[in-house]
Order: C-alpha cells, then sequence, then structure tokens
C-alpha cells in the first residue's frame, strides 16, 4: 500500500475518498463492535473506524492493537455525526472507515505517555529520546527550527552568498574557552581540536575572494554546562567583504524578517531600533535589553544629591552614581521582606544595598522616605513613577548599578507578568568596548574576539591608551537574549598585531599561536565584517521554549552525557595504543560515569 | 562608496553608467600617460583605464599598484576600441574610465601566480589555501558544490524533508573504520567518538515519527589515506518512513535531476537504468560501472571449451569461468609488450594470465590463435568483436575474472580515449548481497553495514545460511564512482538480532555495542529506508576534477595534516591533565610531526 497523504492532513476535502495511511496508534476505544482508534503521524491524529460492517477482518486486528504500534490502513473518509464533531482539530469533522489493516510493527508500552504535557525526567526522556521526540511539542520545536535553516538558506542564496564548509578538524588555539581535542594516530603527541567557531577560516575565506560567505556551523566548547549551554550548539555563520556594519546589519536584517515570516509567520518591521552599548547600560542595565516593557533606569544622582542620606552621598562623591527603577503597582506587590530578599540577591553583583520609597497619595513612604519627601515630586518625574509604584535605587560603581539594576528590572517584569510573551523584540546593541576587563584573567580580554576592527576614530588610541577604545561591533538582540553579535574584522596586520599587543601578547606567543593568520594578512586581504547567530537559542526562542536541549535532536545532559547512547564511554586498549595515549586518572579525580 | 555590482558582472548593458568596483589588482600595464589595470573579483575580471585625461590624482596612485593590491574604485563604464575587443570575455567589450581610486589594502606578493594553470606544489598551494582559493577554478569547484547543496536544500523542503541536526560528540562504535576520539574532561578516562555516519541517530529518528529527515552531515574517519579520502567528508544524509526501496530510489532521481539542472545545466534522464549487483558483475567486472563508454564482458566460456587449450578447459571443469572483452581498435593500439605489462598488473587480482587474439581479416592472430581459429566467428560473435579488435581473455574464479577484466575494461578505455568527458552517466546498483567476506577480518562482515534489511524472500534464509542473502540495498553510481548508497533498514529487534549473530556477534557484545539500539527497536519502528550521497565527489564529478580536495576548501594533506595552520599540534600539559591524559611515545614511533 502506497500512502495517500498524512494522518493528520485528512479534512473535508478527502469526503468520500479513498486513503491510505501509515503511522502510530495513538488511542484505542472499544465499543466491542466498533472501534475507534486515533492514528497518529508527523502532521497530526485523524480518527480510524472499524466495525465488522466495513471489515470483519480489520476488526479483529483492530482488537490487537495497543498504544505505539505502527499500521497502515485503506479506507474511506466520511463525515463524523453530528454530535461527534471536533473543531478544535484539522481532522475533526471526518473519520475513516478501515476496509484493510496491517501491523508494520509492535510497541512494548512506553516509559511515558505520548503526549505534550509529561512528567518524565529530563533523563528518562533523554535515553528515550527517538520517544521524547514523538511528542508534539517536540516535533513542533524541531520543524520551527528546520524552517529557520530552510529561510537561512534561501535568503542568503538569494543574496549571492556562498554555503562553504570549514573544518571540524583543526588547530587548538588555547584563547578563550578550553577546545575540545583530538588525538592524532599520525602524529604522536599531536591533537587537532574541534572548533569553538569558524571565524579564522571565514575571514581567509573574505581574504581568499568569495565576498560573501555562510555556513550553519557547529561549534564546540568545553565548558562547564548551563542551562543554556551545550558542549557543542550550531551557528548560523555570516561574512561579507567591502561592507560597513551598517551595510551588514541591514543585510542580517532582511535575514530576520525572512525567518520571522517563515518560522512563525511574524511580521518584523525593520529596520531595527539600534542602540550603543553604552545607551543600553544607562537605560536598562544590561548589553542584552529585553524591550518588551519599559521600567528604564533612570539616573537620580542630581536630584538625590545632598538630601542628607549619607549613603548616597558618599557614593557620588567618590564617583559613583545613584540610579533607580519604578515598579509599576509595586508599592502593593512587594512587602518589605521580599524587597529584603531581593536586596540579599543582588549582593553578587557587589551592591551593598537596596534603598527604595513607595509612593502613596500621601507622599513617599520607606526607611529612607524621610530624606526625599520634600523632593517627592522631582524624583517621581525623574523616575517616571505614579501612585502606587515602588521606587528601586541602587548607588554604586557604574557597572554595579548596573547590573544590579538591570537584573530587578527583568525579574520583576517577570514576576508581575509585564511581559508580552506573544512579542518579538529586537534590538541592535552596537559600539561595544573593544576591551573588558576579566577578572579570571586579571587581564584585559577581548571583549568579542581579538579579531575585532577598533572604530576609525580610535586607531590611535589602539597604539596609546587601548582599553579606551570602542569596537565596530554589534550584537542583536531578541527578548533579552543575545541571540547573535559580530563586527567589523581587522584586514590589515599592523592593526592586528597592535590588538596582540594590548592584549599582553608577547611577539612570540603571537606568531606562534596565529603567525599563520597574520601572515596571511600580508596578501590583500579586503575590509571585511560578519556576524553569527545562534540557531539553538533562535529556535528555542520561536518555539517558546527555556532550554535550547527542547530544540536539539539529542542534547547532551547537564553533565554533558548522552543518556541515550551512554556517551561519552570506555574504548578499548587497542584504541588507546594506536593513539598513543594512557588515561592517568588520579585517585581524588571524580568517580569515573560507569561506576555512578 | 558603495560597491554597485561585481567588476565580472559588467556589460554593455552599463555603457555610459558610472560603476563602483571593489576588488584585486589581477595584472597592470603601463603606457606612461596611460595604465590599464585588470580588477579581479569573485565574479571575473574587467579592465580599469587610468589617465591624466580622466584624473591625474587616480592615475598617480595607479603607479603604485602591484598585483593583489585591494582597491575600490569609481568610473565611467565606455566601449572599448575596435581592436581591443576581447569577444571571449563577459566584460571584453568594455572598460571603465576611473575617477575615483582608493587602496584598501596592499599587498606582498604572492608565493605563486593567482590564475588557473599553476605548478606550485601541493602542500603550497594548501600551506596558502587563501591564494590558492583565489584562482578562478577553485572558485568555480566550490561555487558548484554551493550550488549542489543549495539544491538539495530547495528540492528536499518542497519534498517535506526535514533538515534535523545529530550529534558530533557521540559513542564509539568500534565496528568498521576507526573513530576519531575526543577525551572528556568530566569522565576521566572515557571518551566521545565522532562520528563516522549519522546512520543510527536517523533511523532514530524514523523512529520518532519525522518520517523524513535529511542532513549535510559531516562525517569522521580514521583511516589510511589515499587519493579520493580525507579526515573528515561531507555526506548527504537521507532517510524516509513507510516507503519501498523503488520510491526511495525515486525520490532520489528527482533530487539528482534539481541537482544536475541547478549545479552544471544538465539535463538528466529518469528513471535512472537500474541493474543488479550481479549484472553489474557479469557484464562490467564492477559494481559500481562506468556505463559511459560499452566494451562489456562476455562470457565466452561455452564457445572456448574443449577446444583444445589446456588453461581454458581446467578453469571450466574448476568450476571457473573464461571471459572476455574486445577492444576497438586494440589490435594495431597494443603491441605484445603493452599486453604483457597489463598481465603483470592484473595479478594483484588473482589472475594467472591474460590470453588475447587479434581480430584481422585473416582470422584471428596471436599466441593462442591456433586454439580457435576454426571457432573464429562463434568468438568474434561471442564478444562482439570486428576485423581489428584485440579480445582479452581472463579465465579463472568468479571474483578473479570480474576484478581483473572490470579493471582492464576501464584502464583501456581511459587509455584509448573511448570516455566522452563531457557526459553524465548514472546508474543503479541493486540487490546487493548481505555479507561480503573480509579477508581483514577473517570472517563475513556486513556489505553494506548491519542495519540494512534482507530480501523479503531471504528472510528465512538469515537464519539457516545467512551468507547466501541479498539485501534491499542499493548503490547510485556515477561515471565509475560509487556516487552513494543506502537500504531499506531492520525495522524488527528479531530480525537485527538475526543479523548480529550472522555477523558472530555473542548477544553479549550486542548487547554492550548495540543494546541501546536494540531496545529501541522494541516501541514500534516504521518501516524505514533511506540513503548518503558523497557531497565531496560529487562536487568534484561535477567540476571535472579528479581529487575531492580540490572541491573542500580546507582539507587536510595526504598525511592527515593541515599546512595552513600546522594542526594537528602539541598541546599545553594544562590541556593534557584537564583530560587525564598522558601521551606514551615508543622510541619506535614515527618521528613526530613538529620535527620533520
Amino acid at each position: 500500500m502506497k500512502r495517500t497523504t498524512y494522518a493528520g492532513s485528512v479534512d473535508e476535502s478527502y469526503l468520500g475518498k479513498e486513503v491510505v495511511l501509515k503511522g502510530w496508534v495513538q488511542k484505542r476505544r472499544d465499543l466491542g463492535n466498533l472501534i475507534f482508534i486515533d492514528l497518529r503521524d508527523r502532521k497530526g491524529i485523524v480518527q480510524l473506524v472499524f466495525s465488522q460492517e466495513f471489515n470483519a477482518d480489520a476488526l479483529a486486528v483492530a482488537d490487537t492493537l495497543r498504544g505505539e504500534f505502527v499500521i497502515e490502513i485503506s479506507g474511506k473518509v466520511v463525515a463524523r455525526a453530528d454530535g461527534a464533531i471536533n473543531s478544535d482539530m484539522k481532522t475533526g469533522k471526518i473519520e475513516v472507515e478501515v476496509h484493510e489493516i496491517n501491523v508494520l510493527n509492535k510497541s512494548k508500552t512506553p516509559p511515558f505517555y505520548i503526549q505534550d504535557n509529561t512528567n518524565a525526567s529530563d533523563d528518562l526522556r533523554l535515553k528515550y529520546r527517538y520517544l521524547d521526540l514523538r511528542r508534539p511539542e517536540m516535533q513542533r520545536g524541531l520543524l520551527i527550527r528546520n524552517k529557520i535553516t530552510q529561510a537561512v538558506h534561501r535568503y542568503l542564496d538569494s543574496n549571492e552568498f556562498v554555503d562553504i564548509e570549514t573544518p571540524y578538524l583543526t588547530k587548538s588555539t588555547p584563547e578563550g574557552a578550553r577546545d575540545y581535542l583530538v588525538p592524532s594516530r599520525v602524529y604522536p603527541g599531536h591533537f587537532y581540536a574541534l572548533p569553538q567557531s569558524p571565524q579564522l577560516f571565514k575571514q581567509l575565506l573574505m581574504g581568499a575572494g568569495f565576498d560573501r560567505y555562510y555556513q550553519i556551523a557547529r561549534c564546540f566548547r568545553d565548558e562547564d554546562l548551563r542551562g543554556d549551554r551545550q558542549p557543542e550548539f550550531t551557528q548560523i555563520d555570516l561574512e561579507m567583504s567591502f561592507m560597513t556594519a551598517q551595510e551588514i546589519q541591514e543585510m542580517t536584517e532582511g535575514l530576520l524578517k525572512a525567518v520571522m515570516k517563515e518560522a512563525v509567520d511574524f511580521e518584523l518591521t525593520t529596520p531595527i531600533p539600534r542602540i550603543t552599548w553604552n545607551e543600553a547600560m544607562d537605560r536598562f542595565g544590561s548589553d542584552k535589553p529585553d524591550i518588551r516593557f519599559d521600567m528604564e533606569l533612570h539616573d537620580m544622582s542630581a536630584v538625590v544629591k545632598g538630601a542628607g542620606f549619607k549613603v548616597f552621598d558618599s557614593v557620588l562623591e567618590n564617583d559613583g552614581q545613584v540610579k533607580a527603577i519604578a515598579v509599576p503597582g509595586g508599592a502593593k506587590a512587594y512587602s518589605r521582606k521580599q524587597i529584603d530578599a531581593k536586596q540579599d540577591y543582588i549582593k553578587r553583583f557587589g551592591a551593598k544595598g537596596l534603598a527604595w520609597v513607595k509612593v502613596t497619595a500621601d507622599g513617599l513612604q520607606g526607611p529612607i522616605a524621610k530624606f526625599f519627601n520634600d523632593k517627592a515630586d522631582s524624583i517621581t518625574s525623574a523616575v517616571k513613577a505614579n501612585v502606587g509604584d515602588l521606587i528601586l535605587f541602587v548607588a554604586d560603581k557604574r557597572q554595579v548599578v548596573a547590573d544590579a539594576l538591570g537584573y530587578l528590572r527583568t525579574s520583576i517584569a517577570k514576576e508581575m507578568d509585564m511581559i508580552d510573551k506573544s512579542a518579538f523584540a529586537f534590538i541592535w546593541v552596537v559600539d561595544w568596548p573593544l576591551f573588558e576587563y576579566s577578572e579570571d584573567f586579571g587581564r584585559y580580554i577581548a571583549a568579542h574576539h581579538p579579531f575585532t576592527m577598533p572604530n576609525e576614530e580610535d586607531l590611535e588610541l589602539l597604539k596609546t591608551d587601548p582599553h579606551k577604545c570602542h569596537a565596530q561591533s554589534y550584537d542583536i538582540v531578541l527578548n533579552g537574549y543575545e541571540l547573535g553579535g559580530g563586527s567589523i574584522r581587522i584586514h590589515r596586520r599592523d592593526i592586528q598585531e597592535q590588538m596582540f599587543t594590548a592584549l599582553d601578547f608577547t611577539k612570540e606567543k603571537a606568531e606562534e599561536q596565529f603567525g599563520w593568520f597574520m601572515e596571511a594578512l600580508d596578501y590583500g586581504f579586503p575590509p571585511h565584517g560578519g556576524l553569527a547567530l545562534g540557531l539553538d537559542r533562535f529556535a528555542m526562542l520561536l518555539s517558546g521554549k527555556d532550554n535550547i536541549r527542547e530544540v536539539i535532536a539529542y542534547p547532551k545532559n547537564s553533565k554533558a552525557s548522552e543518556p541515550l547512547t551512554n556517551a561519552p564511554s570506555f574504548v578499548s586498549g587497542k584504541q588507546l595504543d594506536e593513539l598513543y595515549l594512557k588515561p592517568e586518572i588520579p585517585a581524588d579525580a571524580k568517580a569515573n560515569k560507569s561506576e555512578e
């Protein structure tokens, strides 16, 4: 029997027709001389009816069916009785009278139900991923992901981009995150590394004159995992020659518009708003502002200065700042105890305290209200607060204020349900600092990566006071998530060398690690730039999920292992010998996995 | 300046227009008060003219230009003088009078010329790959490759296939080729493996109900390299549920038709011819027959039997066979000495000798002609030979005859220029043996892989005499190359267990290596099958190249290293410590790479 259509596609247009359908038994209802089967496939569910009247043999077979059996049937599409119509389903007005059925495979009872709401644990879902992926919401996520990639291919192809694959077995560059290594069998003691991104290879493609490159590329980072991280992840990777940052952003906007239309039928308005990194930190306390809601940060320094509240005055005298947000309706919504809990939380950002007042019809209230009651109007006006609002102040160094209030802004917006979950709010954050100070390394590191071009007007500064440079870089932010980022790259060797110097590379270290790349810059590299979008995160956001695992077919769990195949695993001594490797497992190392 | 078009796109339709172009200096001709520059970009070359008359400053700049400098210019498109027209070039009727020029980057003199004919060594080309890739023929290869992938995405998307990514960090399965391993930092002594193909993951996607899957997937094999092999390679990977082998082949033909049209504007006629593996071995002595020419193998056993030539008779008495090919015009083309050289060569296939006769107007000639002269007509008729032809006989066991004559057929066709190089000849080879005997392993191994479904009529044989089974498998062959292959897969646990038994797996070994997969088959797997096409080889054949390195942006060299970045390389002790690894390099190991 050759399938004529998908089960989930049979609607009134098939009335009276004979169809052949193939799929899984979702549910069976047995009324003795009548059996109903819900047949499921990728497109949805259709109701099958078995009866002596249509075919006695088929009825007998139907009686043996259990959940997840695989069957093929042929039958006639008929209208359901009036009382049996389900208008929520595409197939809800019809059913199929089955004339013939074959059981293609049987199934044991699955360890969890194949339905959207599941309470199976994460590891059980991963171990039986092939069953988990049968659940409609998991299928939806991967289908949205597919629509994103299809739109990407179409849009970029029509704009003369060339899809070029770069190597996965390449050289380890200890800068940045930790590499996954691959031992070489041919060269004892040597290792390939899996790429953290195709960055240098795509820049070389610009040097090679390809002009417009893209790739949907797997990237690898051996970092400690968090909710939104995986050992391997996928980026939509672009690079263009002879274009300005603004032109690259416009090209990207066209791409995003095409994707949003195709994947979720959303009409994205372009140009996408664009703010500088400085403005983002000032207004939202974040370099990835969620602009689906307001509650912006306001500088209160001028208003609160000299009012007699020593904490504020002392911060202001020491080059700090006082900023605040006004939480609409927050006066009622937050108790003193709840505010204290927030104060405790923001200590992790270095904040020493959280000052607050509530705005009432009778003026400001709260522990520090007395200092400011005669300035109540100036304060509420500066922070755009109304009666009933809660005003939260943080006074500290600029970064601490931004981190603390930025956190409060988003966490409170979630708590108070201020966010329109159906919205897709994109924003460009541009003109980033070229460097940032890393506490981990105890030195300045590249804010993006060491190949980022400083602003033209900062090229002299790069030689004299490099850490003040800003960069021709840009992030695209969606709903408060960093969706992607990019920059104009350095295409001249002299600037690249200055960059490494500013990063405290010795000449020898720069040569050893990136000599081959700097030599390339000697041979006529064009001005170029690009960006990369995180496909996993994009698919997650468009599917309305909160973990990228939900839109990856076979993700690792939170301990970087794959419960399905049980990778990673021990390998044979022969395999290790061929690679000249001997694992040395110290007694105090974590218990190995197989013993868990 | 914003580019208005590509240099290589400027033709008569731009006459009189002002253009902005960006690209590389290919060539400079200096006539003193007039300088001509050939400007190159991805689309081709256009001629720029600098003169005092158009702009004196620009002329002065032009005087400083050297090969591979990067420039941007604006200028006016004018017709060339009659004598200067080059009708072989798209831009050959025009030139651009330059009004303004900026030098965007300088270049050292490259180590080889940026032109199609190069005598640079392979390693030099790889070390300076970004320069090698500037050569037009290299750009062409990668652009054809891009057109293939674009056509693949479009065709499969329009046929409801879902692009799904499978993991690159997965579990080592020692069956088959050698795995690349990736040590785990989290689990001491444990390793991920890079996948040799997404085989099991794509089958699980069918189990998950995705119905139609595809992926352009990187695959990894740590094998000894040959001309046509790379440590990492790319396949166009397909899998479908509920379809027969024939239906899968038809779907693939649609895909190939779309690709051939898009990539090389070739109208592929479908259905593609289809022969069984047996027939391919009989007629062409090969499981990947090149059908761009005839010269088929003919069974001469009946004709030569009992003619008195003991070699033939003895082979025939021992269940062997005598087969021959007729080389058109070969009587003149091949001397006795040349034929002897061929005889020496085919000894590697196990052939003990090569018998031959030449067909002349006076009958057969040659050392064994005397035995067959009274059967000359039957012989020439059986092997379809004419006067002037050379008939080559091999008498031996079936496989030896096939290998020897299959080799002679193709090598002679090349030598005698019998092959239409512009042809693209596809053929399906179907119904393969399920197993083949491996001299390396000393046992039967799976001819395709252990997940291949036997023919329905051989299911009983699988239990009793498995090595006689044939499989529901198929290869697609292009111009004598295996372009891809696939099969219907086993979707039932009982058959999968029988398969492992036939492969001499103990129950324990099967469980240890594939238990997780066999458990999956317990839960309602649909009938399914698929195939994989080698993208590198496809791009190579459509570009008219003879090595896949020519259509890979950054390939490894023949020793699995990458001269550009010098990967693989040593890594830091810290990196090794984190992975609990200690390389143990025996004194007699190959000299390590850095010391070479």
